[in-house]
């Protein structure tokens, strides 16, 4: 009877590259695969061809496993088979909840260790080279859930818009209009902004504009989630914009 | 002739297992590797055999070179040599100044490419498992740097005292007393935190304790740069501090 074990790794941002030698490592002793709906399932053959791969995504709008149901599974399969490798995307401590799953293995004797995955709060803008922060932009970056435990946007964005940091925010495009309102009064509606979908894929789209218009955007552009929104000055440094302002200040003055 | 071409890469946090298999292929191509103080060397063996691997560490105290300097370099190997890779600590983006390499590289007409690196920021806590988000603790986190251009602290820390976010400051371990002093103003000085040195190397060494008491402890422990702040209820997750509290609450009871 094997050891049950609980090995929490994060999948990174969709790229299969973006993946750590740390998680391969993980994967190829696996006796199970859970793994989320933004995972790239290229993952999967790091693990054992006789390993079991078991989808327990959730996604806004579908219907999925609630997180006690996957706490749930990662425990029976762990006592049942051994090695269970939680696979999730993005970065597992990143509102993944992952601490939730360790802590409720740990409640059954279970040990755990955790590998960090390439976030793409910080990933996604600079695979568009756009830095979450930059000498003369940007002292720090911040970055927040736009959807919290009771559906109201957090508090902390309030607070966010009157600082000078970068603010990403991750699972916030259904709330796009609330959560620009601050930014707007605090910082000015010219703010720019970035929303990009499903970056780091061959899927990836972006709008980039500033608060007045990037609601026009995102709707042009059909942009749907999963999406990630970026505000602050570093945005100017991404091409495009450097390439508009160019345009506006130079060209037809 | 070689085309110059300039790949950003980001090293991780110190763990050589914590990189990624994108930033492996980046380096088995490289002519030149630039690589900083905080890179793990075993990476450099990723790089063919008779690639020049240059050392142009900058760490606080010792001399080293001037980023201007540095941006000369990867313009004048880019022309020699070819493909120069920047392998620097953590993520490239995350106050690693990356975005000037390849803005200064751009305005020589070289192209270049980021390869996302496993940012500290994160995985320091989360290798000890304290997650920078948690349902119930943080809806969101803040990284700043402790030590700004003009070498105050940011006004942003202040703000950020203000928040509910779990706050990491990076290079901000000469200033902790007044880093400290905003968060003790508006959390009380009974808030968690968390002190890590070289954390995910073997040479890693952690005080945890309170606002009040930090500070003793860092000295006690002997604690040195480079080293990450960690400030928020998140910290009270860490083993440590359950077994803590545990002892506080019920066993003297």
């Amino acid at each position: 009877m094997k050891k049950p074990y609980l090995t929490l790794v994060g999948a990174g941002p969709g790229d299969p590259e973006l993946f750590t030698l740390k998680g391969v490592k993980a994967l190829s002793t696996a006796d199970v695969v859970l793994y989320d709906a933004l995972v790239n399932k290229d993952l999967l053959d790091y693990a054992p061809a006789k390993s079991q791969k078991v989808f327990v995504g959730k996604r806004a709008g579908k219907h999925s496993l609630k997180q006690e149901e996957i706490n749930e599974l990662i425990v029976e399969y762990a006592f049942n088979y051994g090695h269970v490798v939680r696979l999730k995307g993005g970065d597992p401590f990143v509102f993944g909840r992952g601490h939730e799953e360790i802590a409720y293995a740990a409640a059954f004797g279970i040990d755990s260790s955790v590998v960090p995955g390439i976030s793409s709060s910080i990933a996604v803008p600079e695979l568009q080279k756009i830095p979450v922060t930059a000498r003369g932009y940007s002292e720090s970056f911040w970055v927040v859930t736009g959807t919290t435990k009771d559906g109201e946007i957090s508090k902390d964005i309030h607070l966010a818009a009157q600082s000078t940091a970068t603010v990403v925010v991750l699972m916030g495009l259904g709330k796009l209009a609330e959560i620009i309102k601050p930014f707007a009064e605090f910082r000015g509606a010219d703010t720019p902004i970035a929303v990009i979908h499903a970056g780091t894929t061959k899927n990836e789209k972006t709008a980039i504009g500033t608060l007045d218009n990037i609601e026009a955007m995102v709707n042009d552009k059909q942009i749907t989630t999963p999406a990630l929104i970026l505000i602050g000055e570093v945005v100017n440094v991404h091409p495009a914009m450097v390439e508009r302002i160019i345009e506006r200040e130079f060209r037809n003055a």
